[in-house]
């Protein structure tokens, strides 16, 4: 019965995270999770359990800039004390950064329009102890012309099989790219991708493979025929998760 | 006597350094530091003890781009070889970026020019997890004319005993500061300080003192008469060791 929790809102948390000391977002036993911290954090507040639904998981290692969740409460707090509040039962390294007040049929995972992931790839001789434990470290000097005319392929709907985990349980494997460009400055590659939606580690696995096009390991025809073949072997390596952000979460309008 | 071993030759070092799990440069009882790291990695090369001098101490927590030290070895490595040997022995949070032979009668800290060191300060309401163990945290807005007016009084040649730790044991504290300038870009603020050399903490009590300057607590005129009076009282407090990095120690020509 709806009416026996009347007063229930909803709220929406973009948060930022350094993924290093967590085993990734989902809870799970045996491990300490984001959504584990965060969920403690709310329970202190709430003196009552409280679950929260992101717009998707990421994996050990992984960082996030703007990951977003929802929760329900039956506290009527205003949006910035939420932010201070549940930022005070976090360690350092997970801030939520906004809080705010949504229609209650918004839905951090349902309503997903797009995401953007950012890679980030440190190249020259010594790695940087600085990004060690933010960036892949690739000594050898890759080929950037390479890299970009290969990325053209990934670009638009396709059914990513060659690029997912074996471990993806999803059966549709369809997905959009939208953008998939690459910046370099320095002695830095970053990799912007940016979908509909993603497979189990989709975005490790193509920049892993371009990796291997920027050392002339993968030509561009072999990534067409990954996709076309649905094989997974034909494809890169998954490149190392400490490289990712999850950078964006947008949302169809209105949500 | 020298001739015992004549084959002894001098190798100079620039390394990088993540501070946050070391207890600082300087070797101690009960506590890892980043001499002991290098030097472990160096016993192990020699199968015997090598001490390495510094250009100075960093304190526990503080990070390096650019410190520099020596060490005398029997072994004949070419330059490059020993820096991906001496790597091979550290974790990735120390890297050996570059490594010359040098004149017999090179010392990394009796020869030093100047230095140059920098301090990131974040500013903006949440602590941003990606640079909590890399910058100060100040969430209201600082006053950069102020700061960087303020900033002018440090420059030159002053009795620095206000602006160092009361357990600075150096005698003469009169050092020359050559620069002391403010960038900010975004929410970050780097201050660039270059001098003759520093006493303990100097460059956290000035840039400690600056923000309280930013924040309307401390006067330009209060900076000159800490200078005059030497009173630590009258000086900011010490901004935490996380912010501050050793970005650069400049040498003697030919050395």
């Amino acid at each position: 019965m709806t009416n026996e929790q009347p007063k229930l809102k909803r709220y929406k948390c973009v948060v930022a995270y350094d993924g290093t000391n967590y085993a990734g977002f989902q809870m799970q036993e045996n491990a300490y999770t984001i959504q584990e911290a965060i969920e403690r954090s709310l329970h202190h507040i709430h003196k009552e359990p409280v679950k929260i639904y992101a717009s998707g998981r990421t994996d050990s290692g992984v960082h996030a800039r703007g990951q977003v969740f929802h929760f329900d409460s039956k506290l009527d707090i205003p949006n910035q004390k939420w932010t201070r509040a549940i930022n005070s039962g976090l360690k350092p390294d997970i801030r939520i950064l906004d809080t705010v007040e949504v229609h209650s049929g918004f839905h951090s995972r349902f309503d997903v329009q797009k995401k953007e992931y950012r890679y980030f790839i440190q190249q020259g001789r010594v790695v940087d102890p600085f990004r060690r434990l933010y960036s892949f470290h690739v000594p050898l000097k890759l080929d950037l012309t390479l890299m970009e005319e290969a990325a053209k392929y990934f670009i638009g709907e396709h059914d990513f099989t060659a690029f997912s985990s074996i471990k993806s349980v999803k059966e549709n494997k369809v997905r959009t790219l939208y953008q998939l460009e690459l910046a370099s400055n320095e002695d830095e590659i970053m990799v912007t991708c940016t979908g509909s939606g993603f497979l189990h580690s989709m975005v490790r696995i193509i920049v892993g493979t371009l990796v291997q096009v920027g050392q002339g390991k993968i030509s561009a025809e072999q990534i067409v025929e990954a996709i076309r073949k649905k094989d997974r072997t034909l494809a890169g390596t998954t490149a190392p998760a400490q490289g990712l952000f999850l950078w964006q979460v947008s949302y169809k309008q209105n949500r």
